[in-house]
């Protein structure tokens, strides 16, 4: 064996309806073009042309001085906790926040920061429940430096944070001495969702970052925003963590073309999701959380399945979607699901779920 | 200002010989073309064929079990320290060595661990002052736990180790407990150079990886190699520091395009080197270290400019080489530097030199 | 000013009735002499015969294989976690859990580690709550490697988590690979007041600490147990740390005669304890949470004044207790504490309330 | 066997002439008096009063803001190195220093610091060799914060740092930004040996800390100094460390009462290390570095016998010195050393060397 992810089981027919996870959106023709005319330097020097365009374009869309480009969303948010905290720091996020169950304990492992999980239905939580978490200032408890939250919450059903209750918790941060970060994953999707100018929505957060993997489509890469002062500091942990990319205008030039192409076509995701969510919805068995953007969350407790046999069974019909818990499963829409592929994925679980009973 | 590099000072000439450093090579048309005919997958889930292909290739390549693509090489040497130290292990390497000059403070900020710098000429220790650095093992010393050598020693002048030197110093550390590890920044040029295989050249070390974004040419990405345990548990540091690429496979087309077509090419730089090297020693006043491969380290005192002083002058004139201490400079062969350049460079530089004496 | 913790404020009598804490107990006279006549050495070198003697009795005492003395219950918690966990690591624990609430934030900062905090009621949790924070093991999520629980616990309210829990709460953790720890900072209370012996409640643990700076009466230390292998790598850490001190026999004989002289009493705090919380439970507008050892938990939500000016009002005729949260007060009987003191405490408490209303 | 370090072998006779360390020195019954007598309170809560006379004598002495008492020598430093420095930082200390050869390497594994050693006669470093050692400001070299000097250095000999070194140092390392910190384990032999007052002698530093377990003969403890801020945030990191100690006055007690005895009386120890020295000298193989405080450094190779073999041989005789590298003695006089014991021990080493040859 030569790599360590398992390759996926033998004898399974190819996908043919990729609800798994929209971050197996691969480059359109266009975006490899793009990719092939761009012009390249030492994005380590600064000197990459596309890279910069990148970065002043992702600070100006989200209202913030400085912008720095990383392989991946997880990088941003580590470097964000590495540059905003300090050993022993206390970060509050929700209790299915990325950072605090997707990330391999990254906060405590690289910057020394303990993340304190609050709980709230849909990945958020409320203004109270962040007050109720404050501890009085001594030299016992930990400081409490950073609040997070997560754009749209991922295990929260892809819900979009209201506005309201974004800038209210930002406000209250800010009066308690703590810095914010938004895990901008699907940033997008929620302003396409809530039809809110992302600089509005991130307004009140003083580092943010978006994902281009997802729903835009890009290969790899993500940009993190924040004042000059904070990227300058970043840049120094994008250095430890070896997230310097020589030509990365390459990429860079992805991004650049989702932007301009596949921001606005992701409301066509949510109207599929939505789509997907009253099918699935119709199979008796499942039970679905309304879905506000392009993942849907379903429960198959009904069906006498675990989510994961499920998937198992309709992978095999070239099917896939993923197993989020025991009883619940994730079908994600994005770039390359057509709206005939639900329809079809739609049939197939049914089948699935009603052989089975 | 947008993102926190530096840009080039306004109003100098494009640079038409670009000897600043082997990082800067571009990708060629037909490397561009291997990108976008990659197929593609979720490099995360270990389901890229594309990637998948390279690791397999690489770790044959080197003569290890398991291999895994990472972004750059400095994460390739914090991966390996992460994943072969624990928090207050000793490292023992050349006061020289990228990973204690060049990589932010990496080793003690993400693994905790120190750093400490033999001594000897061209970038390399011998045997005797790796022994004499052996500390007695009690409570009070910090453990010392790993071997790190740099294959070509980018700061030694690009020297190359040689093969009888290795396979000592790995046979003394692997006889004290210590693990061994290559940073193999430039190892192909060590290799060429050499005429020694690549698993031959690093049979003693338990960790090693290859950049492909020096004089290889790809646009990023490097491939750190072990054993499958080894790789198993590097993964999870990968995770943690947000080096996954989701379709990765993109960039790693590039890497497997320069295996087969920019490895043997490299004994042209290591020629075009030479060239240069002597073109630079009959400037009176510059002394050059004899270059070994693509690397040309020399002096200025003698020309009463400083490296950096030479280099502004020179850079005025489109010519590009990297002021690397007071009066030491480097000038770098690479893919897109031709003979007819290298020519075209020394007699810039000569005229620079010449004016101001 | 010339130290950092603010002094206690000015025009304040003396403390006549000391409720504050068990960690304000003063050593005896008898325990001076014993700590006079105690026969010193080098304690770091392993040569100190008191501090061998105390390590060797508290081995045997709670049936570990060995034990090391530090100078703190903090230093026992943040080396035995140092000895358990890697960076990245999760620790689940109570989340009013010392380590997690009141050690600054310390495990992330030392050791990497992430502590996630189980809900439960008495600062306990139980098997099914342990069982529903485990993650499936992938290399997203954080390894889980450790169980932690404080017997008594404190912000529990001094209660005595029984041995069953414990003994399933082990056995589980360890069918997961996890290692166990318990915070004894007030053991001997539980093991009198449950009348059972030290070492079979601690059976189910692989690291344990015992501390004599509280009821114990021994101005500092405490004793870290369990196997040789994880007490010999904890030596590191406490030299790491600087928790060595050389003539620590002159400490360690406080704690020798503490264990013949201050266990068995304890019973008398706990019976001093009921008195008290009888008597608060009388005032009108106090709740009092029945005390199961020494610590008595009151609520004054009914008395119009918060616990910290209810505090600060009987601290003005010399009676001290701690504000632990907004209305919950903590009053903590102990060898400095006689049943007199009780009653008049009760009835300056009572004064103190009834004037406000 | 319950604890970690081995116990000294069977079948020795008690030690009567102990020249192995000042740091064994036991606590004399004038001292434990005054421990017996000392006011006590809660050292943690700010209110043991005579910690905070020790705190506020020590800030005197050494002409600081303020000070905090910790456990150990080795905590004052890993405190100060916590409280100045951040993950990623560089360290320039002597390659001898304690901090750098003994402490386990805590600075990286706690603080995430580098330690760079430099080189230079009698532990010393100059104020060239430190200048030749600053890194260009850039993203890629670590931050160099911090500049640490040893005071006596224990590996160089005991020797004692010039005030004007020191000061040229410090002035240096505050020009270029970098906090300044001294280990005092020895501080007072330095000051004693010079005549120059502490205050004077540690001005340019920014933390110092003076240890009272070594010829100041307390059973434990040492006190860091520095500004009120740099304490205040030190305060932090002792809690998380856990070197808080409860009715920590009875250990500073003897602290106090040795700045009142045990000061001056150094200089005799001095005097008995040049008396040993000479004694030493007139052995035939054996050659001396000649002391200036209390540490006599020998060289045994011409005797034919290691340090070890030699200390082990006339430890059978009841004189113990400790073995510092393969042919390097060292011999130490404190507070339990007469004149008339090193006669003894000089005519011991002799016999033993002499039958050898």
């Amino acid at each position: 064996m030569v790599h360590a992810p398992p390759p996926p089981p033998p004898g399974l027919p190819p996908v043919r309806v990729n609800l798994y996870s929209d971050t197996q959106t691969k480059p359109t023709p266009a975006m490899k073009a793009a990719m092939v005319a761009a012009e390249l330097g030492d994005e380590q020097a600064g000197t990459d042309p596309t890279v910069t365009a990148l970065c002043e374009r992702m600070a100006a869309l989200l209202g913030k001085e400085a912008a720095v480009f990383l392989p991946s969303g997880t990088m941003c948010n580590q470097v964000a906790i590495l540059t905003h905290c300090r050993p022993g720091d206390e970060i509050l996020a929700h209790e299915t926040a990325h950072i605090l169950t997707s990330e391999g304990g990254g906060a405590a492992a690289l910057t020394g920061a303990q993340i304190t999980g609050l709980s709230g239905p849909q990945g958020q939580f409320s203004l109270e429940a962040l007050q109720a978490a404050i501890r009085p200032k001594s030299r016992y408890a930990p400081p409490q430096t950073l609040v997070e939250v997560e754009q749209t919450a991922n295990l929260g059903g892809g819900a979009v944070w209201p506005l309201a209750t974004l800038n209210a918790i930002a406000a209250f941060a800010h009066e308690c001495g703590m810095a914010t970060h938004m895990d901008g994953a699907r940033l997008t999707n929620a302003t396409v969702a809530a039809g809110i100018a992302p600089a509005e929505m991130v307004a009140g957060f003083d580092s943010v970052w978006l994902d281009f993997t997802k729903g835009l489509g890009a290969p790899l890469g993500a940009v993190l925003c924040g004042s000059s002062e904070f990227i300058g500091r970043a840049w120094r942990w994008k250095q430890r963590l070896g997230g310097s990319m020589r030509q990365g205008g390459i990429c860079a030039a992805a991004c650049l073309y989702a932007l301009d192409h596949h921001v606005d076509r992701l409301a066509e995701d949510h109207a599929n999701a939505r789509v997907l969510a009253r099918g699935l919805a119709q199979i008796e068995g499942i039970t679905v959380e309304v879905p506000q953007t392009n993942l849907v969350f379903f429960d198959t407790t009904g069906t006498g399945l675990t989510a994961e046999a499920l998937a198992a069974r309709v992978r095999r019909e070239g099917v896939a979607f993923s197993a989020m818990g025991k009883y619940r499963g994730r079908a994600c829409t994005h770039l390359d699901v057509t709206l005939g592929q639900i329809e079809d994925a739609v049939s197939v679980i049914r089948h699935a779920v009603t052989t089975q009973r």
